[in-house]
């Protein structure tokens, strides 16, 4: 099982629509970087680092299911919980609860991969073994 | 069956990450971009007049699931086809897809409802009946 | 003399460009996010209640003259030093310092209005009187 | 003299904030759209080419100077008049005039540099002479 770690969002003013609540890119924003904050609470070094040492230049969506229950507008404290649920050879899956309080306001399961260059053709990706390192390192002890 | 729209979208410097690809919560930017402009084309009156006639003050999410297929980097042209593939008492499943010229970058399905203020508490909504005239208007003739 | 403000940042991966710094445009969305937070750490209701008691809908921009010193990148911590360093008749003078431990990154000072809504053309706005209440709030005791 | 290049938006249900009006930090995300634009009108082949050819990376932003006239909403139409009013050694001066029609929404100058990388510290820029070939390709035949 992976640890579960919480990244903390408040809602300003212009993450809301003319109806007044959260407009919804805005939940995939938070919830990349909650994806990202879980790595780096785990003790992964950033991107930037990995690309270096594993080739690792990223972790990029492969699918993404959500579901939004309740509404939220600015002001409101958010909770992300986030865990990774299942390591695939080449994927993983992570999950996340955006909480307000004790209220769910969106839950979310993605799919995400370790990337990788490739040379050819310029600028695309690939998913790489999942590095055992950083699965230890996210593994709770 | 309903109408298929496209929208087109030209991939920008600012909408890509530190892997030079979109970062993925624009994807979800233009997506809904393409949802408003499928009941434009439609001939659906704006958010802001639908609120004086018919209640309705936009389409809000309330489930998504998306496939990523390939990644997409600035000065892509990208056409979005969108369509309404299933009505239910209270909400609508509409379908995305993301092309450039003739490969799929993206899939999308998501349940929207359209909303309706409740008065308590304030600020929260509610799922109307489907308007009559707005499915009328975004059916193939 | 206004009180003075701190808004903290963390630089996500997904604030920054191919190029791996941040995308300017999110300076002004911090921004944004540190003006309100001024007002709300002053004691100002949220614009939800002063658009019910003063008319009040927000503060939009007249007026901004930014200068970006230093580049930033994912994981900096970023504190805005906010204060209003002017009051005139109708608009405010706001102050921002972007501040990376003792560097500056950015420095801006923005005009804003406190905004009501006209009623004709609809969806218009005006400038207020500055509410006598709000200047009262931000000036130090 | 530079050419001038007209960049059109369409403004967006979400590109809007509660008070219905334009968030203001979508303002800049479309004039660096833009000011990339204008190089592309030119004839300047994209970043990820010219930092192969010239090192140039990207144009980030000096300072920025705008003036906010009159609201916009979504469904507005906005056509972005862009060019260059001043070269300097090592930076250029970038001017906008976002207009709907006839009526100006919104005013900027910006001074840009053509930023190469520097090897130290890692991820710093530094500031190129202008490119000749491309301050040719940027003026009036």
């Amino acid at each position: 099982m992976s640890k579960t770690t919480v990244y903390s969002v408040r809602v300003e003013f212009g993450d809301c629509d003319p109806a007044g609540i959260v407009w919804f890119p805005n939940f995939f924003r938070w919830i990349d970087a909650a994806s990202r904050d879980f790595f780096v609470q785990c003790g992964v070094p950033p991107w930037r680092a990995t690309e270096q040492s594993w080739g690792v230049i990223g972790t990029p969506l492969v699918d993404t299911h959500s579901r939004f229950l309740l509404t939220a507008s600015y002001d409101d404290m958010l909770q992300i919980h986030t865990s990774i649920v299942e390591w695939r050879a080449k994927s993983f899956v992570q999950r996340y609860r955006v909480m307000r309080a004790h209220e769910v306001i969106m839950e979310c399961d993605e799919v995400r991969i370790f990337a990788g260059r490739r040379t050819d053709p310029p600028g695309a990706i690939r998913a790489l073994p999942i590095p055992l390192q950083i699965r230890e390192l996210c593994e709770q002890p």
